[in-house]
């Protein structure tokens, strides 16, 4: 069928003028001028025409009904590419600003974007005010006018009517005042228009399920010189099952949200007086920081790190030296001064600079490489108060950072290394489901980057070499990696499905060269050795944040802070509760005991919001017989088994060998 | 013979007017009038006038001549006093000055104060130099100047004739004008006279030995803006052997300055693009720093001690609530800045006020307390480039700090507990000579404390109980507390004899008042806390520098980062070197393998500078028998001992159990 219809079309080709659409996978078909995305869709397969519902011709967003007049590349969205989504949602803005323009007469309408989890649209309401209560009647009428299937229809207005139009609406009339006459578009859709760029679904017909999630306060512009607007949250999907699960996995989202989490188990605080973006760790959080770097320090020193420590502070010099002040000093928090000798310093942003100087303390030989330098080093970066979030964006936070001084030929094992040390980390935490980035030069592009081509070869294959041989899931990125060098890094997928970037690997020509590092190769000259970044973790504080969210605090058994309870039956049973904790401390399972006067239904709620994995229940019969009553946290229902220490380490042994593995270099 | 005298005293006091003196012992004795130090001295024994050098009358520097006539306090030193050997050295400083005068005659002496070990003096050579040439003629001529037994006088000199005697001086010159006429007195001794304020020994003649150690050069009342001058530094000694052993002293202190040993050992370096007084934390240092530290957190958390983790600035404000920022915020490190929302930080100078917040976090009970947070944690301090001094005066150190929040019923045991927990640092590490301090108020002056009557009296009375309890060899002053709360401070005598501070428990009233911490008491009402702070190795990089300066590298066995260096014989038993290494790790010793195709007498030499514990050498006999040839580090010439695995592990662990023992509360 496909190949009969490409037939016709050469065999028109005679007649009419063609173009040449160049599709993703790099084949190259032609169309008669004037062809449509949605032609091409159907060109390759009905299946995908009922599902594309948005374009872009030559990396600008199209319209699915745009007439291509010119040859050019074109990529067909549906609802599971990000920019599908995007269409989806903005489309879907249009029909709620019509909808509210209805129920609110008179109220002036603004911008309405799609954003990462639906859109909004930022609305004067005048005199009248918009609540919770209104959200039921504008869901049902956007589902209304969206089952009408209304298309949406671009069409371009000069500059003067468009000013006209909007002469009573003091937002529109500054936007359309920044814009170029004749670029200017409006946008149709049943009896409504709004001035818009494009990029909206075929028609409103597929907008099944739709919901107002808030309302909020928002400067015109983001200026809070300007007009307080009211935004518009809403989103929108084209099942109705879709929404109902986004719901839920908000639900469990705010559940599991780490800033609640973290109050709960007591984990971390906030101080006013200490500062926004500054956590401070509590006991609990602090052995849950200090068990994770034992971890991996363990890992590393087998694959032959060395811890080092620096200061954290450097001289101006030193950032200056690395490139850094250069580039972000302006928006860093700024030189610290002293009160005599003209001194400046700074708060160091990354620990680098530090290790690189650790690194020149002495000569070295090719013999004595790789160097590889592991700090858990606190770093602080000023972020505006308003981005700041919980554990995920702070202003101070500990890097898992290594660098490792090594020659152009050791780049590949190094790399497959790392990778190892990568995988162990995540296996031992219970995130199974990661694929990853390989950042490679722009082709076109080669003079924006520093180093050797000899050396980028090398490198760049290093990586795709210890990318393939380690089975990754990855994907070629050309023209991602930095200036300085090439990477590779890891997207994890939590509990909920949300994609989180952890453990980057970076290879860096930049740094050896601003500090002048130097090894002395076999040939007894003086060679540049190459840096690699790495940070398994990333930092502590949004490594802990995200695994708190994926595992909603059920931490794997080995990471726990408290592996198990021993809540006795009564105050009588403290002798053998002791005595069960130093078996279990010999068995190197971290236990305490709740002997309090309390019932022991009470203890066991209260071991279940602790989310302590083991409840081990100690009265007569158990102080008897040498037992314990064992029951598993958050399994409610199940009976409880007797069995002795033994073999409660046992069970505990094998399930702390299910995650955490021994590391094998 | 003394209460023969005495009588006398009594029987002529009819007809002369007495006055009376209180000895340090608290005894009053009555004497003539007139009467001077030196009486005293032999009225008490003929021993003690022999030896006294010097003396202080009612807390101000005397002459042993001089007449006294009031009432009041006599405090006679001899050289074992500082006191005594500062009157020693300051007389030695006149001699001289008298014989720099006589070799380079035209030449103006400025300043010759006695210091902590020996003098200087401060002098405007002119056209003229010293070189060392010129130091063995010096030292000779105050050595035959001595032996003439010059006694030193005092003698009262009027402004006007003091000026016209210095009017060719113009250093003397400006310090005599900024002394008010009548207070001016000039020393005599020999044919040499200087302008002086007293405290002389009794005469020259017990001067046997002086050494010129070094000319520096020093600006004149020690500003850069004025003329520089020559500042001879001298020692002199009461014995000649004195003289030897100090200078022996000094050549091992050399051997032992922990600035070289770092170096030697790979410990720590420093950076002049990271800053100055900012140490870099080199593999081994950093494994030595955090051997010290998990030791110490072993035994905190025995103990009850929580670990916190704070970040390393915090706002302004925060010191301004403590009080910090009024006392010493023109002297640290100045505020940093933010791009944006004009915040202010400051780099921590101390943990205590995070802690603090930490406390501040919840509400607490009566029986929650006392709450024990501990950190390793980091904090800086601006020193002037010219103080500082390898590891013992740094910008930037990682205190083992901690802060205790207990009811005042409860100081008394958490005093204690410090105490046992400081002396078991001490123990481990070989610190066995030690004495302490404990702080009180002035009683006179109780105004100028913070906190109530009651709670200082049971706070005082806790620290002087703990301190006898514990056996400790301590005295207390009176007034050497701070305003906020009385203290108990260590000091420890190192292998040379040095005083070291180390090791202070402090209470304190005042943070709890200014944070507003409080608890629920029985009574349901809310408490003020009281508040110990408590750091018993100080800072670990002062603590690291003296260690290595006691143990001049030879670290306690259990601290050692290797304790023992397999040296095989020849490559070819490189697998029973592995299997040697491998049956160590199963017995926790800390080895590594020295394969390398070079002599055995080569390895061992480089382990010896490495001060590796054990050598244990590897070669055809031993794999056979499944044997190990044991050399102890430092020993040569004794002969090496061939032992199992098992023996050697048993050699090991008895060393270590020689020092380490198990921390118990």
């Amino acid at each position: 069928m496909f190949v009969l219809y490409q037939s016709v079309i050469f065999a028109l080709a005679k007649f009419i003028i063609m173009i040449k659409i160049t599709l993703p996978d790099g084949s190259v078909k032609e169309f008669a001028k004037g062809t449509t995305p949605m032609d091409v869709a159907k060109s390759i397969s009905e299946g995908l025409a009922r599902n594309v519902i948005s374009a872009a011709f030559n990396g600008t967003t199209v319209e699915t009904e745009t007439q291509l007049t010119t040859d050019g590349s074109l990529i067909l969205y549906t609802w599971n590419d990000k920019e599908g989504k995007k269409a989806f949602w903005h489309s879907t803005s249009h029909v709620m600003a019509q909808v509210l323009e209805e129920q609110f007469p008179g109220i002036k309408l603004t911008l309405g974007p799609a954003i990462d989890n639906g859109f909004y649209y930022d609305v004067d309401f005048g005199d009248k005010k918009i609540t919770d209560a209104d959200f039921k009647a504008i869901e049902d009428r956007v589902l209304e006018v969206s089952r009408e299937k209304h298309e949406f229809k671009m069409r371009p207005v000069s500059k003067a009517e468009a000013l006209e139009i909007y002469k009573n609406n003091e937002y529109k009339t500054e936007l359309i005042s920044n814009l170029e006459d004749g670029t200017i578009t409006f946008c149709d859709h049943a009896n409504f228009f709004d001035l818009c760029r494009g990029g909206h679904i075929p028609n409103t017909g597929i907008i099944k399920a739709m919901k107002i999630m808030s309302v909020a306060g928002a400067y015109w512009r983001g200026d809070e010189k300007n007009k307080q607007l009211t935004r518009v949250y809403g989103i929108s999907f084209p099942k109705q099952k879709d929404l109902t699960e986004y719901l839920e996995l908000l639900e469990e989202a705010k559940r599991r949200d780490h800033r609640k989490l973290g109050k709960e188990l007591d984990l971390f605080a906030f101080s006013q007086k200490v500062g926004q973006g500054l956590p401070l760790w509590l006991p609990k959080g602090a052995a849950l920081r200090d068990r994770l770097e034992q971890f991996l320090k363990k890992a590393q020193k087998k694959a032959g790190y060395e811890q080092v420590v620096t200061p954290h502070i450097g001289q101006k010099e030193l950032y200056v030296t690395s490139g850094h002040y250069a580039k972000y000093g302006a928006d860093s928090f700024q030189p610290i001064h002293t009160p005599a000798e003209g001194e400046e310093f700074l708060l160091k942003p990354m620990n680098c600079p530090h290790h690189c100087e650790i690194y020149n303390n002495k000569p070295w030989s090719y013999k004595d490489l790789p160097k590889r330098y592991a700090e858990f080093g606190t770093v602080y970066r000023y972020e505006q108060s308003g981005e700041l979030h919980g554990l995920t964006r702070v202003r101070g936070f500990t890097q898992d950072d290594a660098h490792i001084f090594c020659t152009p030929d050791q780049l590949d094992k190094e790399f497959k290394n790392v990778i190892d040390l990568v995988l162990y980390v995540f296996g031992s935490l219970g995130f199974e489901n990661f694929t990853a980035q390989v950042s490679l030069r722009d082709k076109e592009n080669r003079d924006k980057y520093i180093g050797s081509d000899e050396n980028w070869e090398k490198a760049e294959q290093a990586i795709i070499n210890a990318a393939s041989d380690k089975g990754l899931n990855y994907v070629i990125e050309y023209g991602e990696a930095a200036f300085y060098g090439p990477k590779l890094d890891f997207m994890v997928k939590d509990a909920l499905g949300r994609q989180w970037q952890l453990g980057t690997i970076q290879v860096d020509y930049n740094l050896p060269e601003r500090f002048e590092l130097t090894y002395k190769g076999a040939d007894d000259k003086l060679h540049r050795p190459v840096m690699i970044h790495r940070a398994p973790f990333g930092s502590m504080e949004r490594f802990i944040a995200i695994l708190l969210e994926h595992t909603a605090g059920n931490f794997p058994l080995w990471l726990m802070p408290e592996q198990a309870i021993i809540l006795s039956l009564s105050e009588k049973y403290e002798n053998y509760a002791k005595k069960v904790l130093e078996l279990l401390e010999n068995h190197e399972i971290r236990a305490l005991i709740d002997n309090r006067n309390e019932t022991i239904g009470k203890k066991i709620r209260e071991a279940e919001v602790q989310k302590i994995p083991f409840m081990l229940i100690v009265g007569e019969e158990e102080a008897k017989n040498g037992t314990i009553s064992v029951r598993r946290q958050g399994q409610e229902g199940k009976g409880n088994i007797s069995v002795t220490i033994e073999e409660f380490a046992a069970i505990v042994n094998e399930e702390i060998g299910k995650t955490l593995k021994t590391f094998e270099v």
